[in-house]
């Protein structure tokens, strides 16, 4: 069974970079962001605007987040950012991102979430829930 | 009658730097967005995140922004974002910004903004209301 | 002879909006920006990242922004943000941008910049010049 | 000896929310970067802007960066930012962060930097450089 990887090909913007003339780190968070976003769209064939909804959930909540920077990324390169389900769990999932340029490896990050629904108590409160098994599924 | 005048002190961070070492364009549009939540704040006494609850509002929403950038603001900075209320139509009003470093001008702008509230025949749709007449003699 | 267009497909990403669910105003500058400089990497035929080493430019300096927002752009939108120039002036020009989705037009914005290079009697300040001949033909 | 801390009361802005109402991740990483600038800047009595060349720096290279994100932060939220060093090596060092509302801890984080310096052989290339004993000795 082959699991499911999420592509997509950035040009980085002036936008994206810092006074050292590279991408400003917070930068590559918001490209992981939505890379996890895209790739659940993918995998599950729902637009991202409509997961919540589709699977009543509040969101897919972030609780950690890391990366480490091997080399910098610039002005006007063509990067791409592959990411893939590290693992699921039984309401929290890691992403790993994995931000190449041609056969040099950028950055490697990792997002943990969990499947993030409202509470029944208060509306308000957040609780985890399961990830139902058709959406774990879906990634291979 | 005196204008209400709200003035803050900004530091310019690393974070909202170029490549050119110099404040990137659109973090100016934030400062005055920040800028104008606040003043609200000030003049109205009522805390920036109740401000749509209290007065039934979607939102102060933007239907205009402009800027004239005369000098570049850098890092390390200390600069001072000074706003106040251009002027109140009945449901619009535009917001005018300076930003100074010491005695020099660095950047104008203005925001021009709508008193919005859900329309009555589709909450999913925005209408415009008549800015209450206490909310504008709080600006003096 | 025609007008050099470019076009860009974008697609909104949660990390554009806001607690109102859509883009950020700050955020359509940014896309502004980036497509400017896409413009002249595709009317030039110069890499982006090369444009100032290429014209002996400090930068295409941006002098005054403005957009109006008609509609609002949401997470998960497809949208197309077309720029062409507007007007060259001899050492200025301006930037027009439309955003638009399907038949909407959701944002209207203009920028205006300077060629600048460096101050003959002071590289530390910045001088105009006239823009290229050349450069002016590759827009048509 | 007292360690070195570095507090800064931080007002959250609708500029650094998401759809969700709540503080977007990359914005944390933002926050930490300015808190690390200034945290040397109090450390060392060295304006921010001028650390690089003080030092012979080409930079502060940020070769990692995590963060737990415990509980949410929310526009008009008033929370404190602590940083401290979590520790100096040879030539890189942790930074310690801890963003906090009133007695709750709501992210806790940890940015890994170099003591970067352009390269002898080749002024392109970043090597690596011992930190200097007194600026250690500087955060007690």
């Amino acid at each position: 069974m082959t699991t499911f990887i999420y592509r997509r090909s950035l040009r980085i913007q002036w936008a994206d970079c810092d006074p050292a003339g590279i991408v400003f780190n917070p930068r590559f968070f918001e490209f992981f962001d939505s890379n996890t976003w895209l790739m659940f769209e993918a995998a599950l064939g729902v637009p991202a605007a409509k997961i919540n909804a589709t699977f009543g959930l509040v969101g897919l909540a972030l609780v950690g987040a890391q990366a480490n920077f091997m080399k910098p990324a610039a002005f006007g390169d063509t990067v791409e950012l592959a990411s893939q389900i590290g693992e699921f769990r039984r309401s929290s999932f890691d992403v790993e991102h994995r931000l190449t340029k041609g056969d040099d490896v950028l950055v490697e990050g990792r997002e943990t979430r969990v499947w993030a629904v409202c509470h029944n108590d208060d509306p308000e409160r957040i609780a985890t829930a399961p990830i139902p098994a058709d959406v774990v599924a879906k990634f291979g």
